[in-house]
């Protein structure tokens, strides 16, 4: 396994990797890597005769009062857990290797940026597929992949990739959850077990939501209602958002019908928290339906 | 010589020429092709494999008021130079094949774009940064060749390819002009013979600057002001700007010390022509120099 800092040095290994024609997997990360990354790894391992894993705590993607200073960093487990799975390369810059003084370019998914994450995390976005365009200009990966549990994410990567027409296929794999139902994330770590507990509650909300919508409810106003009820319950958690939408757009839906994601943001505590469901509710037409929605790939359900 | 207009066949055609390790050389073009652009694809003929043109009037860098439908059009003399000078592929998408419906994302070099043409045309260079990725993208060249006559366009160019580390090498070439020095640009099409004559102001403005800045001028303000007398000379000539501005950051510069690029944008009755020199005072040390200063290649000077 070869770990490269300076963007000189992938450039040559990329080359001589592109020349003799070996396909290239590739999973960007932020490191602290958990069982949904690492499931990731093992996908590109399956897939490709080459693995890239990229480990970068993004500073562009993070606002002014956030947490990019106490972001998990552990470096040394992360190498481990590469190693085993059979990562080839991991790609491990410092911030001056990505942005040199004078940085000036951004990429932005417009419309798609602005809403549920974005709505509260301005410039987010922009953060994440300026880095991502970047990495896939570095590394040049045959497929790149990436989880459910950030959907806004792959949606606004999947819509760059098509709108840049960048020569890459971007694989979307369901989210690990712990088995308590937690949706696995780097920013668990901040969690204490009794918050554990607490943060239980968007998945429990997400389960009401697929209750209600199997049953024939279809008014998303009344899912929310009682997604609000479930979270509510519990005084440690706040709510940020709760949303019922389009897959394409990211807009409100008036009625549920064919599909939906159901995407939310929880404080926990001091800590915030993600989580989303994608619902069909034509079982039988799924595979169909999501692969035209999502173009290139299956949107995995969890 | 094959003509390509869908995305899909591109695609097809790109990934046979890269398995097969063929170096690519590439002029993006609006087509209308005149001599600088020829010599653009006779330096891609020379120094690659294959050579592919592009020809897209692309409608995201015209402003509301300008002249995208005007836009001179030749589609069938195009191809015959095309043909001409051993041209491989041309690339001529329609527009909805390269923006379709509920297009949303675009790369944008924040500052260069504000300044010179980019204060009295919003937008534009975003649009230009935009379709450059879109083509770099699709088409995967080694090197992708432009005319220094857009200076600030091929200085934005080669930011964003140096900021998102695209694998492109960007070639600048001199302009090219008319036997009289008017510089080359397929919107001379508009201007009557008359107009011409008058259009040789702009060159004659650069002629004097660098007559002054030769003899020992240092200060900007006396070469702009020096500039100005000879374009209001001619009555047809309306200055849009005249600006004295360093390579790297194009703002504008106290006192001339090592290098400069002038720039200017002039009217000449309702045609907005623009010119350019680039001036380095060492000329030992310029090829030195500018390499240094462009870092990927060597600025022509003209």
């Amino acid at each position: 396994m070869q770990i490269i800092r300076k963007i000189k040095d992938l450039r040559r290994v990329i080359g001589s990797l592109k020349s003799k024609r070996r396909s290239i997997g590739f999973v960007p990360t932020m490191g602290s890597l958990h069982e949904g990354h690492l499931s990731l790894i093992r996908a590109a391992r399956k897939e490709n005769q080459q693995v890239v894993v990229s480990i970068f705590v993004n500073p562009i993607q993070f606002g002014a009062k956030e947490d990019l200073k106490r972001y998990p960093r552990n470096f040394k487990k992360d190498l481990a857990s590469c190693k085993k799975e059979g990562v080839d390369i991991i790609f491990y810059p410092d911030i001056k290797e990505m942005y040199p003084q004078g940085y000036k370019t951004y990429v932005t998914v417009q419309g798609l940026s602005d809403l549920l994450c974005g709505k509260f995390r301005p410039g987010h976005f922009q953060g994440v597929t300026t880095v991502v365009a970047k990495l896939f200009n570095l590394i040049q990966p045959d497929t790149a992949y990436f989880g459910q549990k950030d959907a806004q994410q792959v949606l606004i990567i999947q819509k760059m990739v098509q709108d840049l027409n960048m020569p890459v296929l971007v694989r979307v794999l369901p989210t690990v959850r712990e088995l308590s139902g937690l949706a696995m994330s780097s920013r668990n770590i901040y969690l204490t077990v009794d918050k554990k507990r607490d943060a239980l509650v968007l998945r429990e909300a997400l389960i009401k939501a697929r209750e209600l919508i199997g049953l024939g409810e279809n008014d998303p106003k009344e899912v929310v209602r009682k997604m609000r009820q479930v979270i509510n319950k519990n005084k440690a958690a706040k709510i940020q958002y709760i949303s019922i939408v389009d897959l394409k757009e990211l807009k409100p839906i008036g009625r549920i019908k064919d599909h939906a994601l159901i995407a939310l943001a929880v404080y926990i505590g001091r800590v915030r928290l993600i989580d989303n469901a994608i619902i069909f509710r034509d079982v039988l037409k799924r595979n169909l339906k999501v692969s035209r929605l999502l173009r290139r790939d299956t949107f995995a359900l969890t």
